[in-house]
Formats: structure tokens, sequence, C-alpha cells
């Protein structure tokens, strides 16, 4: 662990991918937290400004030396492929550091579950340890964490979307189309992400089973509706920026009203996620923490509609991060997330 | 009704709108086909090629003078706002013309759904008249039309994607969540169409009931389904493009081989639907009159998924009048509408 | 004048534009400023967030009343067209406030310059008591004065890039290419800068003259380089962003290194203009104050090019203001500009 | 070579690369050419429609077979990276077949600059045997060329920008500004060209000199105008597209009326160039073989500014190599290249 100082000192392993890169900015910016280590493999000598230079960190990225960074650091964010990032989260667990870990690899409660979608687990004792770092369901078991285990960024909007409904069972069945800005996919090349294949393009993808159907169906199973999710992403020509349109049919009929007072609710607290009375859109909520969302009935049929929109590598990854280290810190959970006086706003549309 | 001479000529009536402009190109280039007047209101006076450069239209727009035009023409192609078009329609099918109607004002065949979506009808007395133009679906009666409504754009990649299901009265329950490109909002200016609102966001919108819905629903029952179906559009940061994901629930148990097997037989002899191996995009169907459809069958749930993917000024709009045009003149359905020899190559994905 | 309080209340008149709309946010956001009135014309009675969600300004925009409002600040921002904001700043310079204007009314000191681009002057007689709000080049005139022309979005990009140079009469001969997104255009409805002319096109715009062009050369002339300048402007699909292209031709020999001296000499202490070792992109500055700037000697024609990056609505218009009223009121230059402790990090490209 | 039958038999070795797929499906569309064999390396196996839904190309991409391949075709496009192709290219030639190669191999005439630029020639007797093949300068030379080179995209939107000038010797200086879209960097992965790099961004790149500078000098020379050129190129978020901007000092004192005279005399005839009358975009050009072009007398300065908008990889590419091979046999120059009836329509703007 880092030396005492003014405030935890944070390493963030692989911050040359998308959402690394922007927790290694967020802990910069951040007023308590102090930025440690910055780590990648390949990238490893160069500057973190260089890869990004809208981010301005000026720090240099090392190769990873868990002994000598453990020692920098009180906590670290791990932003490793699913897999190879269990490892290093034991690794940093044993060294007395508090870990967040982006990747899959603590999302899933369920073993099996886990190595259906992606294959063996390498340290599967770990599993029971960590916490869904979603504040805003788990945020009384993040307060005492070691391990937290990052949502993915479709989970985390479909279940801010989906919560009120699932709590209490009322949810009996639920489409989820979404729709994502490419830097989901991460900064690994590929054909499908280049900018001549994205560009004026639509496209639904992984559409045989996408594995963060598994974490949603955990999480609303948690919060009382064990149900069978269809859910099918679609990839838009965006950068930053997730929308996830829910139809579900309900187990009851509950009225329009009651289903307003119900989100009104679940949210009326959250400093984070806004209620809003017609469909949000990402551009609104680009680059921050903010998850809104917008319900309705449809009266033709029914069905429940819920649209949600975040940014993907923030509330849907990094920033979220830090959410959740705030609250494992016993800070302000809102600490280096707005900015200047800025909160919720109570947003019309 | 224009001089006898080599081939019918066409009159494009608000050839200024993004779909006229089109059509006034396709027909510019159709070797059969030759183009008549082109009209327009605000920008007459102008050549069609100073407002759209890439569709290389030389001609002057002109104020639409009926009886003159109608002289001059034996065909006409009608993008006009609903309510505007019907009594244009009017006088230039009195005036012996055939006429393929863009607008919504001859879609639906119940006065009452009309009346409930778009006001008073100014000619309810055409309704009866009036031949769907979804060749897909229309093409004998199309031969003998004298007038034809252009389908919507959702309506047409929705309605080919979900006929094999409707048809038989399979379908129970249908979600289509749409994703469609700005130009389907048409020409007219907006703060919702500027290219700094739409770039980098997702969008629903509409989402208390979009007009194409009764008409997929009023197609979807003549095919055999009467079924209430669940349609949002959204808006995504294309210029030309839809796509139109259906999560289906069937009223029968089928089988996944079984489906594939209605969708190959229903599309077999089709020249402008292409039944591929896996989720299309809509980018490879751009300014083409193609329709590339893609369903399969979640185990997970059961659902029915179908993808369809079209250009919504072409296949949506523009190119498919020309489709119902070659019908209405027995000539070749293809004609004007496939780049040099290329057809339909059954594309895997 | 505003009651005191706090901090200096700012008054924004015509907040509903997109420079305006920043200004307000960054207000709001700042440490000791406080916002005032913020007022609008066409959209007064709603909310700027409902017109910006990205902003989370909660206020109500109000018609302005300049005796009421001018009550209620103590300085001003002004987003109004050229000659209509000469009267308004008028009005508020004589109710005691500070004022930023950001139209171009203030920025050429030589009426019969303005007057051949922009026609009659509405008050000539403030023309002489207006500072040039480019805080590098003007930092001690704005600590004393009341009123501020902020510079337009190409010359702050082109006098940041051109100054050194310009400075001991180098300068020869310079050509301008500039690259803009579509928001400099302003808010203002056109085919222009619908979503659907942008996409995927370039192409220059106003090349008989842009206005930008006679106040580039008033300030390289006080600058000491008395030049005809070439300035192109070209359209690109970019939302905010400028990139400025200088080909300049010295009068005197100079070396590489000495031109590279003179760059890092220049700009060693500004907080808010990076010189950078290769060519910057427009991402890497966007939502920042930041200009960052490469400067390269071409060996083989002994050309001098400059590369010069901004936001053409932050440092180019909005926060650019901001920056100046942080001079104006003595406080930090860098108050509520810079995210945390994020400050220049010597990006090398 | 093939056996003889209708049309000309067209071999594409490397159609798996942007432009290879694009010449792929020009000669498939063909009138009179019959497409041969395709090849690619990596992609060897697939159906060139799996990697490109838009070109509708149904056959399948072989690995390069020089002695089987050659004998089924009659003519090749040659799509390899430079130093890669002219051993594939003198093979073919070898063989009897006409070659258009489009790799830089046979772009300069003299050896040390291409070994300046590209390192060691494979094969440098060949060059003098080849034909640069820009049909507007070239066109007599073409019609008997066995071997073509096939211009870089910025020389072809450059040169026929300023061939007028420079044809008498009228050109003293010039300074090129190109913005260019993301295609032309090829189907290559990189994170340059990846679509969270491109977006919204604008960059000037390879600023120390570009390969397509001395292609440029070179023609300009063979023109009559023997100068030292400035070239910048940009990338900006645009998929095919490329803009050319050039900033001319005359060595002799021209009237803006002579000017254009000399432009619409120069391209009175030519069937795909275009003079405009004010500054063009790539929009308008995009997917054509067509190049407009603008140029205008600033009378600030007396410079002469000419705009040049062309598909890169159209006109840019692949496109010209068809209009080149239509030379080559005999054929009209348009064939091919045309929609339907469609010719110039002497654009406006």
């Amino acid at each position: 662990m880092a030396e005492s100082g003014d405030g935890p000192k944070v390493l963030i392993a692989g911050a040359s991918g998308f959402a690394g890169a922007i927790a290694a900015r967020l802990v910069q910016e951040h007023p308590v937290f102090r930025l440690g280590p910055i780590t990648a493999r390949a990238e490893a000598g160069q500057r973190l400004v260089d890869l990004y230079p809208q981010h301005r960190v000026g720090a240099v990225l090392e190769e990873l030396d868990l002994d000598a960074h453990a020692e920098q650091a009180d906590a670290a964010i791990v932003g490793y492929p699913h897999a190879a990032a269990a490892p290093v989260v034991k690794a940093l667990l044993d060294r007395g550091l508090k870990v967040i870990d982006l990747s899959a690899d603590f999302r899933l409660r369920d073993l099996a579950t886990y190595e259906d979608w992606y294959g063996e687990h390498p340290h599967p004792e770990l599993i029971g340890q960590s916490v869904y770092g979603l504040p805003e369901l788990y945020r009384e078991q993040l307060a005492g964490a070691q391990l937290v285990s990052g949502p993915g960024c479709f989970p985390t909007a479909a279940l801010l979307g989906l919560r009120p409904l699932a709590a209490g069972g009322l949810l009996a069945d639920v489409v989820i189309d979404a729709k994502t800005g490419v830097s989901g996919a991460g900064r690994g090349l590929s054909h499908a992400t280049s900018y001549v294949t994205i560009t004026d393009s639509v496209s639904a993808y992984k559409t045989t089973g996408h594995r963060h159907r598994p974490e949603i169906e955990q999480e609303l199973a948690v919060s009382g509706s064990d149900v069978k999710v269809t859910f099918v992403p679609h990839l838009v020509p965006v950068d930053q920026g997730e929308y996830v349109t829910c139809y579900a049919t309900l187990s009851a009929r509950v009225s329009a009203d009651e289903i307003a007072a119900r989100y009104a609710k679940a949210y009326a607290d959250e400093p984070f996620v806004e209620v809003v009375s017609g469909p949000p859109n990402t551009r609104g909520v680009r680059e921050t923490n903010f998850c809104r969302i917008h319900v309705q009935v449809e009266e033709h049929t029914g069905r429940v509609m819920v649209f949600s929109a975040i940014d993907n590598l923030w509330k849907g990854t990094a920033s979220q991060a830090l959410q959740s280290l705030n609250v494992m810190y016993g800070l302000p959970e809102t600490a280096g997330l707005l900015p200047g006086a800025a909160g919720s706003v109570g947003v019309t549309a």
C-alpha cells in the first residue's frame, strides 16, 4: 500500500483501454483520490496523454509490476479482459488493496453460468467475495467491500431502467433492444469498428446470445423478478453513448400513475439517476455519470416501455467505478463526478 | 397526357423533397420512362441539380400547373405532405394520368383510422380505388392500377420482415423496434434534424404512437394476423438507412427449420428481397431497392427475431415507387433499378 | 447591479444560442461567479436544460428586461447577432455592468472596415472603449476593462497560431485554410447545417471573403506584421472543433530552431496554449479552453506551417469569455476552466 | 489470356481492398468487360459480397495463381501495395495482359525520386513503359498502352484542378491543402482509422512530406510549370471524398475572365470534369467518376484559388482505372461509368 498522504492512491491496471484511460483521468481530477501508477502492456513507456490527448493525463504508462505497484497504491481499478483480470485482481487483494474489477470475472454469482459464457474461471473462490458495483442497488454492501465487480454497460442501463418494475416481482417478460456506440467494443482493432464500417450504418450483433444477458437476468432475479430476457444489441454510428429500450409485460395490472410513482420514489434520492418526462437522448448524458430514464405505459397494448440512456464508458464503466470507490471510502458519492456545483436538474426531456 | 413517344413520361410533383428528387433521378436514368415536368413551390426556378448535386438532374423545377403539366405526362409521382396530396392526386387522375402517391393519404383503407391519425380526409371517395404499392404483396393488383399509394418506409421494412409469419396467422404478438436515418424526417428544417442535434446521439421519438403503426397493423391483418403492434422508432446518426428489429411471439409452435423454409419460399423469386444468414446492415442496401432480411428463433425464449434493412428513401419510398411503376406499365420489375447486370447475390451476411 | 453576495452575478443575454448556453453552464459551474438571469426571445419560458440536456442548467430563460435584469447582475455576456448586440451592450454599460460582447460589433477598431463588412454601426462611439478579448494578447488591458469584445473563433485560432511570427514583423504573407465544425454556424436553422447536408461531405464556403479576415489582419498588424491574408473556411462533418492551417512566408530567414524557440517562449507561461510536437487534432481540445499549436518549417519550400486546434464554441467563444471575465475580476485566469487539478501537460501530439 | 468471348475479361488482383473491390463491382456492372478472377490473400475463400455487401459481387476471392489466372483474363487491375505490385505487374505483362497498376510503383518517372520516397524499385526497367493513367492528360498515350499506372488520389484532384494554370507555365507557386475521407488510408487496421479516433475530429498528417507531392510536381512540370509544391493532407470524418484547395500564385498577370476561359476551354469536352460556379462539395461526386472544380481569383491578394472535389476511391482510384481501361480498349470513355443516360449537367454549385 502507498505511504499515508492526503488521499488514497489508486492504481489503474490496464490504463490504455478506453475505460481505463477515463478512470485515470477521473482519479487525476478527483478532489481526494490521487493517481497512482498507470499500467499497460503494448503501450508501456508512452504517456497516456499521447494516446488520449483529450484526457490530459501526463503520467507515463508502465508495465504492471505487482509488488512495486501495489506498494504505491491503496486501491486499484483493473481494466483487463475477462479471465486475464482475475489473477491480477487476486494478487492485488492479497497485497491488501481494495480492487474494482471492470471485467466480467466477478459479475456472475453462479460459476456454471460464468463457465457457459466465458469458459473456465481462474479464481472461482473469489466469486462470493465480490460486490456488484451498481451503487443504486448495492450501496450498503459496497461500503465495506474489498472487491467490487463493475457491471457491464448494458446491464447498468437495463437494470436501472427495470429495477423499479423488477422489485416486487412485477416483471413477467421483457425484450431489451439496445443501441450502443462503438467505444463499447474497446480499443482493440477490428474491421467491425473501423470508421468506414461504422459510419452511416446500423446493425444488430451477437443476436444468438450476448454475455450481458445472464448478468441482467441475475440481477432482475435478485430484485424479485425471475424472468427470461430477450436482449439484442445494435451498433450505431456513435462514439460514446448507450440507449436501452425495454418492452416489458407486467405480471399484474398496474396503473400508469402507480408506475410513475414507483420510479419517482425509487430514484428520488439518487444523485445520478434522473427520471425524465420524455425519451432521453444519449448526447445529454455524454461524459457524465448520469443515467436518464423515461417510463411510459403503452395504452394500445398495456406494455410498459422504459428508455434508459447512459455513456457506456462513463456510467457504464469508468465513472461508475469511481462512484463505487467513493462509497467504498466513505466519501460523498458524487465526489469528483459532478462539474462544479452542478447536480441533477430534473430534466423534462 | 404526353404525346406518344418512346416511353411514358413521368411528372414528379414535389421534386424538391428528398424522395421526390430521387424519384426524378431514377426516372431520368430509367431505360424506358422519360422525365416529364418536375415541380416544387419554394424552389421553383432552380435546377434540381443545384439542390442535389449528387442526383445530376439538370431540369428546372416549376410551380405545378395541373393542366399544362398533365398534358406533358402519362404518369405522376406525387411527393406532397398528407392532406395536401389527395387533391393533387385527384386532379391528375381526372386528367387521365396514372398516379403514385408517396403520402399517407391512400395507405389506410379505413377512413376512421385515417381520421384518427391524420385528421379529415380531402377525398375519401378515392380510398377504395388505391392499391397499396408494396409489389411483393400486391403485384397483381398493381398491374392494372391507376392510383397507387406508396407505403411508409417503416411499414415497408416491417411488412417484408413479418409477412411470412403473418401469412397463415402465425403472429400472436410483435414488438417492432426501428432505427432510422435522419432523411426519413424529410427536408423541412427543424432543430431535431440539424447536424449538431443528431451527431453522436440516439433517441426514441413519437413513443406515444407513430402513424405508421395502424398501417403496419392493417397489412398484417390482411396477411392473416390480426395483431396489436408495439412500434417505436429511434433516430440514429445515419443519413439514409432504416433498420427494423421485430420480436415476435407466434401463435403456434413452429420449428426454426420450418420458419427458415417459409422465408426462403416466400422470397425465392423476389428480385429485391434477400434473406441473409446473419443480421444485415443498412450500409449494404444504401441507395438500392433491396430489402435484406434475417430471421432467427431465439432458443432461450422461443421468440422469433426478424431483422430488416432498407434505404428509407429508396426501397422505403422513391425506388419502390419506380418498382410499382414498372409493374403498372408491364415492364420488367427491375428495370432501371439494378446497376448493370447485377442482381441478387444471396448475401451471407 | 446585483446585491452584494458571494461572487459577481453574471447575466447571459442570448442564452439559447450554442455559445450563450455554454457560457451559462460555465458560470453555473464556476467557483466564484454566480449565474444571474439568462435570457432568450423565442425560447423564453423554457428551461435551458430542455434545450441543452447536456449542459444541466435548470434555470428558466426569460425575455430580456434591461432594467430588471441589470439590477440582478454585475456583469453580462451578450450573445446577440452583430448590430443587434451593440444597443444591448450600451444599455448594460450605462447601467454599470461589465460586459463581454460575443458579437462582431466591437472587434474591429476601424469604423470604415466595420461598415464594409457588417453595415452601419449602431454605436460607433463605443468602439474605442472596447478591449479585444484574447487574454494571451491583451491581458493587461482586460484587467481594467468595462467592455470586452470576444474574438471570432477563426481569429482566435489563427492569431494564437501566428502571433509569435507576427510579433517582430516576421510575417510577409500567409494563407489560412480553416476547417470548422458545424456549430460555428450557430443554432439558426438552415439547409446548410442540416444533418443530411453535412454528413460525409466537405466544402469551402464564403470563398469571396469571410468577415473574420479583416479581424485577423487587424490583430496581425497590431502585432507588427501588416499583411494581406488569404483566409478560406471549410465546413467538415464535425460538431465542435476548429482546425486552422497557416502557410506563412517569412520576411526574413529564420532557422527552425529559432522559430521553435519563439513559440516556446511566447507560450511558456500561458495556461491555455500548448505548443505540441506534431499536428494536434480537434478532439483533443473539445470542450476545453485549450488551444494546441504545432509549428514546423517545410524544408522543401522554406514555408512555415502552423497548425492550431480549438473548440470553436469554447476557446473560440464561450470559455474564452470566462477567461476574460476571470481577468477582469482579478481572479485566477484558469478559475472554472480546468477540470479538477488538471493543467497543461505538454502534449507531444 | 481468356478465351475469346463477348468482351475482355478483367482480373482483379487484390480485390479485398477498398479500391479493388469497387473495381470488381464496376467491371461486373460494365456493359462490355467481364469480371475474371478476383484475388486476395487473407480473405481468399470468402465471397466479395460478404466483405462488401454494398457492392453485390458474389464471386469468391482466390489466392492469386499467376499462370492460371492470366489464362482466364485479358487485362488486370492490380491493387497491391507499392513494391509488392511491380513483380505481379511484370508477371502479368509477361503473360500478355494489359495491366492497370493502382500502386505507386509506376507513377514516378524518375527512379531516384521513387527511391527517395519508396525505397528500392523491384522493376525499374518497366518505369519507362508505363503511361500515367489520368485520361484527361494522357488520353492518346493510353490508347495503345500495355501498362498504365493509376494516379494517386490527391494528384488526381490536384492535377485536374491546376492543369489549366500549369499548362503554359502560369504557375509560380502553389499551396495545396487537402482534406480526405478515411477510406483513403485503405482497409488495413490501425488506431488512426478507427471510428472512435476519426469521429468529430480533424487533423493534419504526414506534414513533413507526403509521397503524393513528387507525383504532383512531376505532372505539373510536364504540363509546363516546374514548381515546388507545398502539400498538406488532413483527415476529416468522411468515408469517401476528397477536397483539394489550391492557393496559386501566377507567374504572370492574368484576368479573372481569362482564367475562367482557360478552365472552360480545357474541360469543355471532358465527360468527367465539371467546372462549376461556386465551391463544390464532396457529397455531390460521391460514388461517381466526376471531378468538380471551381476556380476564382481572390481580388484581395491576386491569388488564384482552385477547389477540386472527387471521390478518392472512384475518380481517385477505381473508376478512373475503368475510364483508362475504356480508352485502352477503344470503348466509349464513359462506358459503365454513367448511371443510365446521365451525363454532365453543368452544375452551378
